[in-house]
């Protein structure tokens, strides 16, 4: 099978770095092709814009959904989107690699989705959630916090962890289709010992040897919806 | 009063435009002062890293917190950073208007804040939340969407807006100490009959005219909160 880690952290020996090579050796140890954007070394331009495509439909009046909806039909998007859409596309399991920032994703990598997340080629016309595009697939975060679990409690001072990712979980990558599989989340890294450490990476080269039969994230499929897209009592 | 707006969108002739507009208007015609960080035009950065910096504390060991803090007390951010931050400062209200994308800001607002919310200027050292450096302050988003208000109610297949704001609202303009005024938000405008944006753009700028006797989000103060940082019952 094939993975795309979506990985956004300037310092290759930070402990994000730590957690993609554990990703990369084990997935592969166990027979899957690993592709790895490492959005900082490619410089990847997060801002979404005019600049994603190279033809525009209407250059006085930039619409960025028509944009890409044109260039979904007519494969016009600039080689840097179009290159990561290819990966996207296939990939078996998308891993998003990531310290959280200001309770999600880095700006680098927000723009990754923004810009090729695009409508037309990943979703639309009634291709979205439980009928997405990338239904059977999986998805998941793996990322690093400042704070301890507690803080991220449902009473916690910052707010629930799983709240706090519904926007990425749900909002992007089940929009898309994929299944989710739970977060992996090593916390508070930065204060964590030597052997906290070790045992983070050790936990989570043993959720990846799984990722193909673990549980996923239950979120209601689209039957369970009315026509007004509130979820029927 | 000061006011700050940080506008996310390349085309002048948008809706988020015409909100941008009519607040700087409204704004100005009650006395207030107001400034725009027109993102796009301004071709912000939002990529934070050793750029953020003139010089760094460790060139072999990048780490954002640690630079930041430095950066905050010998005053080496970057020229474009350390402009957004005085225009920050020196706000009385601040005001993000973006279309949402992803169930969130787009990556050139988020990019704003991981690189401009530096910690030791804006925050730490136990100035947070309710101790937070703008307490007094006022913040607010205003912002479109794709979808209508039914999709983004508690029982809708988008999830519940003021969950999906939390993020923002709580963690980034609350954790700094702003208070929070409810977000404005015109649902679907592309799909919007003109008077119903003509009345958009009315309701925001009645809105507007109220911003600093307005009633604000309640969150909970850190008094409410124990050692462990969570809720008291």
């Amino acid at each position: 099978m094939n993975v795309l880690i979506v990985y956004a952290h300037e310092e290759p020996k930070s402990f994000n770095g730590a957690m993609r090579d554990t990703a990369v050796r084990v997935l592969r140890e166990t027979g899957h092709t690993v592709e790895v954007s490492d959005l900082y070394v490619m410089r990847f331009n997060p801002v979404g814009g005019k600049h994603d495509f190279t033809t525009l439909t209407d250059p006085d009046y930039f619409k960025y959904g028509v944009e890409q909806t044109k260039a979904s039909e007519a494969k016009t998007f600039a080689a840097d989107v179009a290159a990561e859409q290819e990966k996207l596309l296939r990939a078996d399991l998308l891993i998003f690699q990531f310290p959280l920032w200001w309770f999600g994703l880095p700006a680098i990598m927000k723009g990754w989705v923004d810009r090729v997340f695009a409508v037309g080629l990943t979703y639309g016309g009634g291709r979205w959630y439980s009928n997405g595009v990338f239904k059977r697939k999986r998805a998941m975060v793996s990322l690093t916090t400042g704070g301890g679990p507690t803080i991220y409690s449902p009473t916690g001072l910052n707010g629930e962890m799983d709240s706090l990712l519904f926007p990425i979980q749900h909002g992007m990558f089940y929009f898309l289709g994929f299944d989710v599989l739970p977060p992996f989340v090593a916390w508070s890294v930065a204060r964590s010992s030597q052997e906290q450490r070790e045992e983070y990476l050790r936990a989570y080269a043993e959720r990846l040897r799984n990722w193909r039969t673990s549980e996923t994230i239950h979120f209601p499929s689209l039957e369970e919806y009315d026509e007004t897209m509130q979820l029927k009592s």
